[in-house]
């Protein structure tokens, strides 16, 4: 494939751009302000442009005095609305707007901010995070852009997170992820989103949904862009996990990770008979090329049982855990917000009070038996890396699933491939594999063993390399091709 | 006072003489054999004469090599019937033998042979450890030595530990402790018992009793011994921890550990309305005198608020946390003994399956929140410790506590105390203060912050320096005056 000529430049080039005074942010956020809802695609509750502005000239004025504004000077980035940022209301999806304490920042945000980035808005979550379809009754829904005609779900919960990378208002996306949240998105729409090792990262600042499995995390348009960008971060989680805050810290300089690796040496195991079955066929035809291209290129394809990833799966659904822990935080942290929650959200936590605790302290156990089960095998036999499905089926359109039975199934499904990797401790990152037969985008999901998240995303740019990244290999969506002719 | 002159040597001093070849590992084997059960005090369910001869020759015959033994050489210790030892069968309290796999060896008890000690048997322990009392209708309930006549109750759950150090069959006694198994019968027998902070040393080879709160422990008849043998063990843990094992490691020498300090600078918290409410009126005089001689060797004492020490024991003692645990692992761990308990454990287990997640989930957030709440304000305020009484009474008569409601009253009476520490995740120790009107030993509890281990165990020998070791303070019991009159 030649399919560099397409490349847009990496958020290290731009960032370097900046640094240099080649490139103002100012232009930079006057080009995200531009693109804003572009297609009309409905990605942001709330967009800051005056903000934007004022962040970038102060990063500008920075360059100008000669002082370094950062490894991702004037990088724009969408946050989630269940993060809080300062001075920007946050709802976290419900009807309501939340205590002002919520808008207090946390570790990601502070840490993008030290960075030098640039917060340009605050885009569409599912209430409270709850839900993988990305459909919100309350505050709306994204329009996922590549169906041309139809309203299709853009994957949740970070519903606008990949939207806002699409229309070019943002380069970075904050999503977060308790069983899918961000690689659901990013399968949806046709981008790259990391799950990170549970616990690698803090997650203050933001609505919880279970203190279990709860991660934040970012969606990118490349791999290359999410290995640089995780590079950056978790330099400073390092730090901040060790107790201090990261803005005390003298900022780091440009990352300069280590070599990317082809795909020379890398068995990836293929759980067929698990995770990857009941799977859509054209799903699987499109994701079985591509397993093939890696191959071609030197990966070693193993079959591979995974019965833990089933097993985890089918635990994180029936919600013994993850129920009663959204429950108990509705009751502690938002206490009202309970009784006004969308059906979509609130019919699913009736039978949390119902769970016994002897039940959740059991699966709390489950899952640490089967990942040690499970990444031993792996350890044993050489997999570095198992391949599955990120989602099972097409993206739904909103009227197929305007029926609540309808919407909790399609629900379930959209959460049964990407939950098995949280209830297992583990890190994986969703990948655009190509179009399925309604040409909408496929993920590919590669799930790496506990802590190997760097490893992972050495990995995930090899495959980027062989596939392509996802302008070139998918094109770019119908309703941003039609909103951006020059895109 | 001047009671050096009545100290006996110290761990560190014997197994010095073994490892120079001054003193035998099998002499002091055979000593233990000859103390076994003087008193007839009933420590242990298992004596294993002829495996402490057994390993106490291989010392000897290391030493005659030219080999070290390791820094704990030819050092006596008696196991809790909760911990698997190979060869020795396991009870755990219950009326049957628990299958073979829980003979295998977990990090404590390997970390001790592997620095040289010697195991000479099995101590009673409460049913499953679930019980402060120490009794236990299945195996046998250990002599509290102090009584001369009359079947008093040695503390629990580690019911043999504290009786085996007085005995003198052994030096180091294994327990356990979830709610206070370590520090209870320490002070209930006159002897100082050190929980570490929950999870600094695994906990395997061991029945499970709470996944949140157990840990694995040692008493000790002085707090020297307890520090000199914690910094051996605590190097180790910190290999182990790193997923090496103790047994491929060099053995470390010696411990240098720093200087003992003394109490100058010691800012002692005492939260005089909460714990210490409620206790008996000569327990708190004994503990009163305690202090005060404290202050007059230079600590300052800070009357000091700590409402969380109190809620934390409530919420430790109505059991939402540690109940469904226990449940849970018996019913995984050990299927088929629940219908075999005494109804000292077992009706207290009644409730547990009926405990919600969601109010299991509320106690794991709230001792959080209470942990932090404390240490902050001790940090503040320069608090290094606080002091409570370790038992609220007299350790009971079996008589008195032969009815089942009694049991349970006294049984929650006696872990009020200690539970605190543990559901706040804090270190403690408890050391002989001195004698009640009953002429039974009364527990001074110094708690201490998270992971601050090493300093309390420092400030615990400046503490037994000012106040004596057991025997200079208390003498030694009466059970044990009577059957071992040279002792």
């Amino acid at each position: 494939m030649t399919h560099s000529a397409i490349a847009p430049p990496s958020i290290a080039e731009i960032a370097r751009s900046v640094r240099g005074g080649a490139v103002s942010a100012r232009l930079l956020a006057e080009d995200a302000i531009a693109r804003h809802n572009v297609g009309e695609l409905n990605a942001y509750i709330v967009f800051d442009a005056e903000g934007a502005l004022a962040q970038a000239d102060a990063i500008d004025a920075a360059v100008a005095r000669g002082v370094d504004p950062g490894p991702l000077a004037g990088i724009t980035v969408s946050v989630k609305d269940l993060y809080g940022v300062e001075g920007l209301p946050i709802q976290a999806g419900t009807r309501r707007e939340l205590p002002e304490r919520w808008q207090r920042e946390g570790f990601l945000v502070r840490a993008l901010r030290d960075l030098g980035a640039v917060i340009v808005g605050k885009t569409h979550t599912v209430e409270l995070a709850f839900g993988g379809v990305g459909m919100n009754p309350n505050t709306g829904t994204p329009v996922n852009p590549w169906d041309p005609v139809e309203h299709r779900a853009p994957g949740g919960s970070s519903s606008g997170a990949g939207v806002s990378l699409w229309e070019g208002s943002a380069l970075i996306a904050l999503g977060s992820d308790t069983g899918g949240s961000v690689r659901i998105p990013a399968a949806a729409t046709g981008v790259v989103g990391h799950r990170h090792t549970t616990g690698r990262w803090p997650t203050t600042g933001v609505v919880p949904l279970s203190t279990t499995l709860d991660t934040v995390g970012i969606l990118t348009r490349t791999a290359a862009d999410s290995r640089h960008v995780f590079a950056l971060v978790d330099a400073l989680a390092g730090k901040s996990m060790a107790g201090r805050t990261t803005s005390r810290h003298p900022l780091p300089g440009e990352a300069h990770p280590s070599p990317v690796r082809d795909l020379a040496g890398l068995r990836i195991g293929v759980p067929r008979e698990g995770i990857w079955h009941g799977v859509q066929a054209d799903i699987v035809a499109v994701l079985d090329r591509t397993l093939a291209e890696l191959e071609a290129a030197g990966a070693e394809l193993v079959e591979f049982r995974a019965p833990e990833l089933r097993e985890a799966g089918e635990r994180y659904l029936d919600g013994i855990l993850v129920q009663p822990e959204r429950f108990e935080s509705l009751e502690r942290d938002l206490p009202g917000f309970g009784k006004v929650l969308d059906d979509t959200v609130g019919k699913r936590l009736e039978g949390a009070p119902a769970v016994s605790a002897v039940d959740y302290i059991g699966v709390l156990r489950l899952r640490r038996r089967l990942s040690a089960r499970l990444q031993d095998r792996m350890a044993r036999d050489g997999i570095e890396l198992l391949a599955a499905p990120t989602l099972p089926l097409t993206p739904p359109t909103l009227a197929s699933i305007a029926e609540l039975e309808s919407y909790r199934a399609v629900n379930r499904a959209m959460l049964s491939r990407t939950g098995p990797a949280s209830m297992l401790d583990m890190c994986a990152v969703s990948l655009p594999a190509g179009l399925d037969d309604a040409d909408m985008p496929v993920g590919l999901q590669l799930i790496g063993r506990s802590h190997a998240d760097h490893a992972l995303l050495d990995r995930a740019v090899a495959v980027e390399r062989v596939l392509g990244t996802n302008l070139e290999r998918l094109g770019a969506p119908p309703r941003i091709r039609s909103a951006l002719p020059a895109g």
